[in-house]
């Protein structure tokens, strides 16, 4: 089986291994022909969650991009649902640039004409806007729910539970999770069945387009 | 790795062993984990391509999915850009069935806003619909092209690359092809280098939402 070698980069800069190589090896899990390389930018402790952390975060996410292409890894994943410096990236990289967020906005139209955005920040990003347009159904988080940390108490993923079945009731079809760290601690499987209707995991997304790029890439390279 | 038995429908009834078998091949080169097994519907031997035939041919589609999946495969595949019989396949049987049409939709949009649809029939297939609605810049198929034969004259790829041409200066950003047989003759990579935007190849787009509901179905099971 041919075996990709593929860049990831989180946004959120951590030194906890695990953390690190998460998103990674769930992706590696589901495609064994990706080979997946974590990398993390520098100084964003919190992530990317506001305009001014995506401003100083998405030159970084080029750069090291371009760096990563440089070392001869065939495609990228910027592994957040607000695909910081994606757009920016592919003019700078000739490869692959993959983010969450378009990934997963995409797929859910597979399922269904009416979608609903469950995150944990209060704006729908710029991914899920583009491909959704007015078909929005509801954006939410669920209350009190502000970072991945408060998802993991049970008081977060109840609300968070809760956020799904009234977007249910508000006629949803299908569920866009908007935040790669809810990969991170898997909760898809749990809302689909509480809920009856697709819940779309965003790393899993991710994997599966990227996936699709570099099968493309293959097909054209073939051809010329 | 783990193996999936995936049960493809052909909606053109052959004993052309090669043309039978040909979309399913080129899933399992794509995809090593799935392992495709095809059949086609009786007495079509033209296929379904009007309200007439697809009438007469989505009874069966969904009768060979039933048995099918009797037989234990764990998804279904209808490989028809116009996804005959798929909705109602869904309501019979309990695992994933995947159309071409809805498959190579969702993904385009993943690529750009603005698709064009390019095949070989008048009328944009009802997923494409769905899932373009007014983003559609164009639904076209080369002049003299009405079936997948034409496509394999000279003049008739000519006449299919002219229209993909006219589709990107209309502003398209991305092509859907709308028919199956313009994979089984690989057209995609051709019309992408062509054209340079991407054109997508609905037997790997259906291959790979196919993948994806069955690593869907599996992190359900995990979970419950």
């Amino acid at each position: 089986m041919r075996q990709y070698r593929v860049g990831l980069i989180r946004v959120l800069t951590t030194d906890d291994e695990e953390l690190l190589q998460c998103h990674g090896r769930l992706i590696q899990q589901y495609f064994p022909m990706l080979e997946v390389q974590s990398r993390c930018i520098a100084d964003q402790p919190e992530g990317i969650h506001d305009d001014e952390t995506l401003a100083l975060g998405a030159p970084k996410v080029v750069a090291m991009a371009k760096k990563m292409w440089e070392e001869g890894f065939e495609a990228i994943i910027v592994s957040c649902a607000g695909d910081p410096g994606v757009a920016e990236a592919r003019k700078v990289v000739p490869i692959p640039v993959i983010g969450a967020g378009e990934s997963t906005a995409a797929l859910c139209l597979f399922y269904g004409s009416r979608p609903a955005v469950l995150g944990i920040t209060a704006d729908v990003p710029a991914g899920y806007q583009r491909i959704f347009g007015d078909k929005i159904v509801d954006n939410a988080r669920g209350k009190g729910v502000e970072s991945v940390l408060d998802l993991m108490t049970p008081e977060g993923f109840a609300a968070t539970e809760a956020e799904v079945l009234r977007q249910k009731e508000l006629g949803a079809d299908v569920i866009a999770l908007s935040c790669t760290g809810m990969s991170t601690i898997q909760i898809a499987p749990a809302l689909e069945e509480k809920s009856g209707i697709p819940v779309l995991d965003p790393v899993m997304s991710e994997g599966l387009v990227t996936l699709f790029e570099l099968l493309r890439r293959e097909a054209q390279q073939e051809q010329s």
